[in-house]
């Protein structure tokens, strides 16, 4: 080993160190100056993600895309804190999906809540509380999370941000290995998720399908015989033993969270999201005729979900996500448009969509 | 507000972030070298702890030493995982107090894998499968964690470092308010720690001690006019809401994790520490003369833990701690005088103290 040559290296680390140092200093300084000049809405998502998506394109190597953007969102999450101290609260307890979408979203530095239910995450952010709320929004597995989208229509709060989280399923049992296990309990979602794990290590085995997985770990700790197909926090309430971790044939399994706030992503970032919900009347091709606008003025549509509406107003109404700010041009035409053909509509907020 | 000066302050935060970048992959080109020169123990700690003390001792200002050190964690974890992509172990599941301590130690880029037990830790470590483990020693509410004590004794993996974390109580319950508690349970220790809080908020119920604050939210969970005292995470486990949180008096209330590998950290860091355990003769003042060397050669303990052998060889065994590395010239000295008293004695390693 080259002695001489391994000294210099951890010289000029030392000195890189000092500059990073100097240059991050000096970020605090003008971020800083920054939240003085706005005094109010310092927070803007926009901004942040055309810093992330820009150090993405730039970076050089041999520091992986993903390295560099868990340095940088560190980097952000300590000047942001300079500029406002920000509370985020997530839907708990700690430990959950939540809490490390709130991580990755934010970073850090702000002060993290856990809270009891997604209703109260909202109601503490309307409050003035709490500045951020994390909620999960859909799943890929469990599909949507009605709670949310129902608190989306009935609160005025707006959709400042998304983030997708992968999430993982394990095989897990009070069993002590694969050989021992009879049965397997599961969301058919999950199972079908996990099918050519399960047809490859436990090919001659009943696969039970049941209401949700964390029904699954309750009964496979109630039967030695059996095992649960769940995430890892259900082995822990139940007390199972991971038999096998990461199980899911589609390793793109994600949740997607939403940020809210009492304001939205003021500008565009170039890559964005804007969220609606709104009701057509109750006739024949009253659907079809309300996207018509949207079709019309080239904006693609990301999700459409139609749920049963609580008022008693509107039989259905339809949430709809849309690529793009509602200051883009196409977007607002589009938008003022479905507005005249829509019995009601509200904007729940335009976003920089996820990128990582 | 000045558009002007704001544009200005963003045109050079923009600046700053392509200089770190540039730093940064130049950082990585540089640990990538050293990695190719070591070849074979990359992960240094103590070069680790130098670095962060020496960051947090230079740091200008205006960012905060914890967030300076956060983004200098991350910025190590990266570049290290150039030089050898590390697997690191901790006592599942996931979102445990385990999990935080293992990525406060390592950062983000590790693969993290949580195991079952303690057991398995330091079972996998020596098998080579995981580099790392990370492991809980001793608990300010809860008192050592015998197992990973005997575990120390029996196995030959060494320490490598420490990790210091805050934990925090909370009173849950199944009841809907402060108001509607009859009782009180907690382990004694967890009592005594919230005694402030209790006779502030609840001084006219009873306090019932149990075996352990896990106990605790169990009865709890069992008995809607009770509420425990425990974790987060035990509230998640049985399903009690947290009426109140942080109600510790002590704010420094903590658990100390140990990192094992098959290596310890191979030279001194500044401010370190070293591990050992050993028996003496079983006779009066066998003790007393045992630890004379370290008084001798001026050499502080900041731990000594007597624990019954599982061995049947000696009655008891000694854990102990004093300050500095193996290698400094007063500890060398005091352990090769202890060594000649003891009966048995095992270095379990030298490491950097936690700084944070």
């Amino acid at each position: 080993m080259d002695e001489s040559e391994l000294l210099a290296l951890r010289r000029r680390i030392d000195a890189i160190d000092e500059e990073i140092l100097k240059l991050l200093s000096e970020r605090g300084r003008c971020a800083r100056r920054v939240g003085e000049l706005k005094q109010g809405a310092i927070y803007r998502p926009e901004r942040e993600a055309q810093v992330l998506r820009r150090i993405a394109a730039l970076n050089p190597g041999p520091l992986p895309e993903s390295a560099v953007r868990t340095i940088f969102r560190e980097i952000m999450s300590a000047c942001l804190a300079l500029e406002q101290p920000l509370k985020v609260a997530y839907l708990g307890p700690a430990g959950t999906f939540s809490e490390a979408a709130a991580r990755k979203h934010f970073g850090s530095a702000p002060q993290f809540v856990s809270l009891a239910s997604i209703d109260e995450v909202f109601r503490e952010v309307e409050a003035g509380n709490i500045d951020y709320g994390v909620v999960p929004i859909e799943n890929s597995v469990e599909g949507m999370v009605g709670v949310t989208h129902d608190l989306l229509l009935l609160h005025p709060l707006q959709i400042c941000g998304e983030v997708m989280l992968r999430i993982h399923q394990h095989l897990m049992s009070l069993a002590p290995s694969l050989a021992a296990v009879k049965r397997v309990y599961s969301h058919a979602q999950s199972l079908a998720q996990c099918h050519e794990w399960l047809s490859r290590h436990l090919p001659d085995v009943p696969y039970v399908p049941v209401a949700s997985n964390a029904e699954a770990a309750r009964l496979a700790a109630q039967d030695p015989d059996a095992a649960a197909i769940a995430g890892e926090a259900a082995a822990e309430r139940y007390g199972l033993t991971v038999l096998a971790a990461n199980i899911e044939d589609d390793p793109n399994n994600t949740t997607r969270f939403l940020v809210i706030a009492k304001h939205d992503a003021a500008g565009p970032s170039g890559r964005d999201k804007t969220s609606l919900v709104c009701s057509a009347p109750n006739k024949p091709g009253a659907m079809h005729r309300l996207l018509e606008p949207l079709a019309h003025y080239g904006v693609s549509m990301t999700k459409l979900q139609s749920r049963p509406a609580k008022s008693g107003l509107w039989e259905y109404v339809f949430y709809i996500d849309v690529e793009g700010h509602r200051l883009d041009e196409p977007v607002r035409q589009a938008l003022a448009a479905l507005e005249e053909r829509a019995t009601f509509l509200k904007l729940l907020g335009s976003y920089p969509a996820a990128a990582w």
